[in-house]
């Protein structure tokens, strides 16, 4: 299932190279990085709404949604999905010992 | 890489279960659905801000907040990070059609 | 000129009793108070990238819209500028005291 | 009622020339813009969920705290409420005609 995310990194690194008549992914290219970073903030946005409603059909929508535009202006900043793995990776590794800590401590 | 999400929903499950003190997730969980829901919107805002300033070591930490918050929400919703794949999954199928088609066209 | 917010407010109750297809402020009142949020949260968010965009002339567009739709949402929820600006009077009552208190420490 | 924002305007301009441990405003400022943006935009969430969640008190609070970060934000990009007033104007204005319009076409 998480090679989805993968495929999805491979599509909009091909689309990003078509022109913006082609694809969804090539027209937000060519608008730039303030309208990525604003579809991402706007897909925020409605997932806060989906959460608030308690509407969970529309939260698979909205989170799809979040992570698709995420995954789209992590590309025009060259970073990938891997990168944030990592970052959590590291995270979990910190606060597994520090949860650890704590369960020590009670 | 892929393993950590799953990883995290774990952690997460069982965190919620945990009384407020022990861990950010247990605390997040006895605030409710809106803090949740406010943590993601701010993590959004922070991403947001981070592409726009164009900084990436930021950007790792804020979409890794983002992603973090998603899980937190989706799990307080009872849904997974397999079903928003699942929705990326058949929209990546609708839109292969539709990209397919396109270039038929041209 | 303070009173273009009132004037706002008018149109806007008015608006709120005519039928989706006569104004912007009647569709969204159709739509209901989920979109009305949407609208804000949206807004909010072009105001973010207006300012880091540095771009003046998109600010003042993107802050008027911000204040055009938080007056729809206010009206949604029967309430109305003066309660925001009695808010703002008490906070700014206690914070010209907190101000004072800080002054004396220095 | 409309004097609390020419006050609080006043208030912000003096603040932001003080020094940061001295009020709110100056450390924001020292912070600089991405901090005050963020700021902008987190509150644009709170007022979201506070729509959402139906509840009018914390509704009055958080549009308080949006309106304030908004005359912080509008400061430092060297921006006036009035600025944003005579916009609102000149749109309520065309909006008029807009409606006006409309009305003759029913």
């Amino acid at each position: 299932m998480a090679d989805i995310i993968s495929k999805l990194e491979d599509t909009i690194s091909q689309r990003r190279k078509s022109s913006a008549g082609e694809s969804y992914v090539a027209k937000l290219t060519a608008q730039g990085r303030a309208k990525m970073a604003q579809k991402l903030g706007e897909e925020g946005v409605e997932a806060v709404i989906a959460a608030m409603a308690d509407d969970r059909e529309n939260m698979v929508g909205e989170a799809a949604d979040l992570v698709f535009h995420l995954l789209v202006l992590l590309a025009d900043m060259d970073l990938s999905w891997e990168d944030i793995c990592k970052e959590l990776e590291r995270r979990e590794g910190v606060s597994g010992l520090v949860e650890k800590g704590l369960r020590n401590v009670k």
